[in-house]
């Protein structure tokens, strides 16, 4: 068995389409993945965060990734978000994955309990990849403290490399906090350990101190601009290339960001049912909408291609 | 269609039985509902955070809740928890124990994202009510802010009694702040809306106050006691008997309390299996289990029957 290529770059988060119903709309996830791999994503990672992954059914998480996979989006660069709080939820997904080819999956720890140990959250993901069993299984631990509440620090990460070293691959740090990145990178980037920042405002950062890119909402949007920054990041140009991203994230990041990028996909598609989310959370308002694509008119922000 | 009988009184979140291969154990789990609507429990609400039932699937809960009502548990003492992250696992959950005459449902909010609005949570009651449709429906809302970290706050119940007037039955409040569930009381018992506290520890205030019982951890070990503060809370007895059931919680509480009440029953019951937990969460150390079952036996505690 050969090794699953090794994930670098941009990847996003992808959102997930809802009809009016709320039901996932497979069909437009499938174009949008699509449109995002031609246009600067290396990879992508659906049922992260953003694609509001936790507020879809195991079934319905299923349903997609087949769809992804059967509508010839390469398994190769996908790394399909896959923890769950339940055991029996986390090994289906992650057992699927692997199953279908997937180069990585993106493994929130169970998330209802907090306060919980290392031991537990080891615990857990030792039993997920016990009953995974599969040699090409490659894990990214999703450190999310902000949203998950429940964090994965250097010493469960260190615990983990030692008993898997082969399937710990790597992590996706969402802290926000460049000093946890910075830990992860000392710790263990020279065992292979491949460090993805949460946001692209730290993707500089991240290159120059032995990471290898970033998973960030804003890839939805704006993955080319991120991907030059990350081809470009040793050119004098790369400050410039980083505060250019930067201004677009800070014009997405003045209201709640899943609405609103799922609001400038849908202007920018000319597709509106794209603006649906499912509770707890809301759409934009139509007049928060309209200054947010106003804010990004002025900074010259285009979706080249996504239409139709 | 005759209305629901209204509960009150001591429940108990069932506890869990799962086999050392981690698999729930249907027929234990009857055992212990028997025993526990026998020993003091008015009722019960299986698949709440002392269940671990966010570690569980949806099968696994949809088949659990069938094995206790094909296993004679009448319906109509049970209080299920259907509330999940995502909106179609708890329209199923929360379907399946009307049909079967569940004289309730406990109801989380969708609790991965943080910070969302009363907007988005009230979308996710009412569409979850909207697609049961069906008027047996009874929800008491689940406010545990120190493990969901989404709350239910008294604008939000306000907003959901004023849409579903006969929907929403009650709270039980786990905020473990007598000011919180006081502002529910005040707020909303007279119309109807019966407040639960989520410890024996505020059970007599909760009580003397409007107020109609609690759904309590340690109501799997301890129901018969709690029981009796419930039932005799007006004599002159009341503050001792809530100091007794006080010092026996003091001493579960030492330790995490699920590996903890499942050590007392594993001891009790004579079956080891009992102890296990899934992750995250771990059993207790020996040491741990040996100086709580001593401090239990000092102050007299004992489940009678529960063995064979």
């Amino acid at each position: 068995m050969t090794a699953p290529p090794r994930l670098a770059g941009v990847l996003a988060p992808v959102l997930t389409p809802f009809g009016t119903d709320l039901a996932p709309d497979a069909a437009r996830l499938v174009r949008l993945c699509r449109w995002l791999l031609a246009h600067g994503c290396a990879a992508l990672a659906p049922f992260g965060t953003t694609s509001e992954a936790n507020s879809l059914s195991v079934d319905e998480r299923e349903r997609l990734l087949d769809a992804l996979l059967d509508g010839g989006i390469d398994p190769g660069r996908l790394m399909p978000g896959t923890g769950c709080c339940a055991l029996p939820d986390t090994v289906r997904l992650t057992a699927q994955a692997v199953r279908r080819g997937c180069a990585g999956v993106l493994m929130l720890p169970p998330f209802y309990y907090k306060g919980v140990s290392d031991d537990g959250l080891f615990r857990g993901f030792a039993e997920t990849i016990e009953r995974v069993g599969d040699d090409r299984l490659r894990v990214y631990l999703y450190h999310i403290p902000p949203v998950a509440q429940v964090g994965i620090g250097p010493a469960l990460v260190e615990r983990l490399l030692r008993a898997y070293p082969r399937v710990i691959a790597g992590m996706k740090d969402s802290s926000g906090d460049l000093e946890n990145t910075r830990t992860m990178l000392t710790g263990f980037a020279k065992q292979g350990f491949d460090v993805f920042v949460g946001s692209e405002k730290f993707l500089l950062a991240n290159l120059r101190e032995g990471g290898v890119g970033c998973i960030t909402a804003t890839g939805n949007v704006n993955a080319a601009a991120i991907d030059r920054l990350f081809r470009e990041w040793r050119s004098p140009e790369a400050e410039r290339l980083q505060e250019a991203v930067n201004g677009i994230r800070g014009a997405i990041e003045k209201v709640p960001v899943i609405p609103a990028l799922k609001a400038i996909v849908a202007h920018h598609a000319a597709d509106p049912a794209w603006a649906t989310v499912r509770p707890p959370l809301v759409a934009l308002a139509p007049a928060a909408r309209e200054a947010l694509l106003a804010d990004l008119a002025a900074l010259g922000f285009a979706m080249p291609g996504l239409r139709g």
